[in-house]
């Protein structure tokens, strides 16, 4: 490299690590508005996290950016340098392209929609919704034209959620989940099978739940000198390598839900600890997007969380800390954690399997909005007719129906996807590490996660986005992002669980 | 206004807007870092907090923000337009003077001194730190030469925590202080009183300490709406109008010390308070630097929670908070939150009335040694004869004497007489409130704070940075700045409380 390229190269890295440091600084003011902020914090936190949102597009459209990238990209870098040029690349051309009047006009206008959706969805009143998401239709129309006039805007803006995995390939994979879940939903409610879904019945108190899940988190291996628990309305997880939070929410009717959804950010938070320290601030210190991600949530949640192993392990814990629910089996556990209620209308509610059948439903509906192959005046029907078709089931009313989700009131095109995408790559990355790890249910059983845990960040976690989606996963897997792996899975288990012919 | 100069006021407030935001921002990642941040986070706070700092010089050196200054400097804005030139342009020199490189070098050097100075002071060892301590005297030497070459370097650092308060009246209060507080003492120590110092003896438990503050701070009319209490190891307050938060801390020895320290936080949180909504993000919407915000929290601490009108109404909370604590009569209470102790080596475990001295002490040290009076090996020698003259006690220890604060670590020279000026203003303000209000004696007792609270909002609070400090207080007392209204209160009070005569 010549002295020329690497000045240009570390001046790259210097505005880079601002950048990166300027997006946390913006997670850490959500995370504490969502968790920590007093009720009338919200007039200054949206004025902090909107100037920190100019400050970093003003970075990004920096034209001295533009030219290192320019320099760069024709330097001849080795692979790991191209790669951070390829990811600063994305996201400066997106800064450059998209007029800043045109975002805040996004950002406006989703204010207002996220006001009338609330009413609309409190009211089951469609009507006050749908010319919010007409007008955000347009404006991300308009978005996705000003980053590429050429292509299919649904295209351009799923890549916002998933830039690294094409849109054909993504709908591929969600064909092929209908396609093998439909049925499989069918087959499972022809089977009439009386699963113990009452195991765990009662009033379970918040304090002792989160003493369950701190115990649990302790189990699993986090690793909190670099992390925290907290309660919020809606669970995520948010920070660095240095600092990786969780946050969960209590249920007093249901245990479970918190616990299975504290696993699931928990492996969210493995992800991020699991990039390296020392690239902390470059883009081979950050997760490879939502996908992948979510691949590591759901693996997590579903593969180790719902597996009879997990609940062998678990279960006296959780009858330690609720002796009300009597003396359960390992069995009726299982089963409670994994029925499948294909009545049940709401997405984040669902089984593991129906789950992918909202999704695809919302996938198709937005995708149709965008190509202009939908009205909103449909949305809908449309919904309660996939919903019948795919579900077997009619939501009564607009509220649990096309209302229910937050993301279209965001402007958030093309976000659903990665949730599927997600879980079917974790259950290629799951049977890979089965694969490699021998015996990897009986480590479960022993509470022994180091090894999975391990092969993650070694196969996963420590290239940040060194690789793109499609590959990191083949390098992984030896395949090709697919539905294949959840498919078989899914077969298996819930034939054993619902008695199907196999 | 020309609409020339009404489209620059506008690109100006939108800059400051911006810094502003930014800022809060900062100090929230700051109140994060203290109060929830996991151990090992500190490698990623530290580069989001000095990015933001890049990101706030970048902002306020733009060569546009001067044009703009010049512009409306000679503009003939009305007196609030001005004052927010005033204020952008007192920040907007400094950063645009003071090289970067320097900046950062201080901010270096500032980091290995802070840990040469821990183990100095755990090792008693002042050698460990001197060295440090030139260095950093040095390097703000250089930086006082950048802002202006032409003045005494302590008056320009000085002016970074009280920028509008001239340095030698500033001295003269101290000067006057030193004077009367002296005499003062050496009559306290003569009449060798019996003030009952054990009232509030016993093991405190911090949660039930916990729930005596939340009592304490709903009775002083706390908004929790838009405020919190947290626990840090050094209590603080920080925040905006819209959330004001306070941090305290619990020793199970001393909850007196706990309650004194959370009504001082809690008169910082009224002043941020106060601050007019409409004016945030603008210098008419944040306060007036430390003096004053010190004034708000002693004025609260001192002249409130110190007073027998207060422990009227609150030694019953106390005492069902902690029965072990007995029957003890209000003037017993009163006694042991007022007693003065000479012999007592450490700033922040003085009483009121000796705590001017070590503040008077640190002062002449810093100011001597900026101006090359003094050597730096000449310090701890300097100091412990300064303890014996001004309050008759000489340190064994450096870690007990030159070693105890943790402020020349940091390179803040000028920060200490903000504290007792804060102090001086205070008892001024008290006396206009008990001029203005009738019986405020009786309304404290009666725990009615609300017309306090509103006279001070009405005074001070909510001119934001309106008017210069001096200004401030002639407004709203008809004095100047003068330890005249403190020697008054304070010979009054320990004369009473000692016996002294009269």
């Amino acid at each position: 490299m010549s002295d020329t390229t690497s000045a240009a190269y570390g001046d790259l890295l210097d505005r880079v690590g601002r950048l990166s440091n300027v997006s946390h600084a913006s997670e850490l003011l959500s995370w504490d508005q969502q968790v920590m902020m007093p009720d009338e914090g919200t007039p200054a936190r949206s004025r902090q996290l909107s100037a920190l949102s100019a400050v970093r597009h003003d970075l990004l459209t920096d034209d001295e950016l533009g030219r290192l990238l320019d320099d760069l990209e024709a330097a001849g870098l080795d692979d790991e340098r191209r790669a951070v040029v390829r990811e600063v690349r994305r996201e400066q051309e997106r800064a450059v392209r998209v007029p800043t009047a045109l975002v805040e006009r996004i950002s406006a206008a989703s204010s207002e929609a996220l006001t009338a959706w609330r009413e609309a969805k409190a009211e089951d009143d469609f009507g006050t919704f749908a010319p919010h998401l007409s007008e955000l239709l347009d404006l991300k129309r308009r978005y996705a034209e000003h980053v590429d006039p050429d292509r299919d805007p649904y295209e351009v803006l799923f890549e916002e959620y998933e830039p690294c995995l094409p849109l054909d390939h993504a709908e591929d994979v969600l064909t092929s989940l209908r396609e093998a879940v439909v049925p499989l939903v069918e087959d499972i409610r022809a089977a009439d099978a009386d699963l113990a879904t009452d195991t765990f019945t009662g009033t379970f108190a918040a304090d002792r739940q989160d003493g369950l899940m701190r115990d649990t988190l302790d189990a699993l291996g986090y690793p909190w000198e670099r992390g925290r628990l907290d309660v919020a309305p809606h669970p995520f997880s948010t920070g660095t390598t240095y600092d990786a939070r969780i946050t969960t929410r209590y249920d007093e009717d249901d245990p479970i839900g918190a616990l299975l959804s504290t696993v699931h950010e928990f492996g969210h938070a493995t992800y991020t600890l699991g990039l390296p320290d020392d690239a902390y601030g470059t883009p081979l210190g950050e997760a490879r997007d939502l996908s992948i991600h979510e691949s590591q949530s759901r693996l997590w949640e579903n593969h180790v969380g719902r597996s009879r192993a997990f609940w062998e392990r678990f279960l006296p814990r959780v009858v330690e800390a609720f002796p009300g629910v009597g003396d359960p089996s390992v069995r009726e556990a299982y089963e409670a954690v994994n029925a499948v209620d294909p009545s049940n209308l709401v997405r984040v509610e669902a089984d593991e399997l129906t789950y992918h059948l909202h999704i695809v439903l919302r996938f198709e509906i937005e995708r149709d909005l965008l190509r202009g192959d939908l009205d909103v005046a449909e949305v809908p029907a449309v919904w309660n007719d996939k919903m019948e078709s795919y579900l077997g089931v009619r939501p009564e009313t607009d509220a649990e129906g096309c209302l229910q989700d937050i993301h279209w009131s965001h402007g958030s095109f093309g976000y659903f996807p990665t949730y599927s995408l997600g879980s079917v790559i974790a259950a290629q990355l799951f049977d890979a590490a089965a694969a490699d790890l021998e015996g990897l249910d009986d480590l479960i059983r022993a509470g022994e996660f180091d090894p999975l845990h391990d092969w993650l960040t070694d196969r996963i976690h420590r290239h940040g986005k060194r690789f793109e989606t499609n590959e990191l996963v083949r390098r992984t897997t030896g395949e090709d992002v697919s539905a294949d792996a959840f498919v078989d899975y899914a077969t298996a288990k819930y034939g054993e669980l619902y008695g199907l012919q196999g």
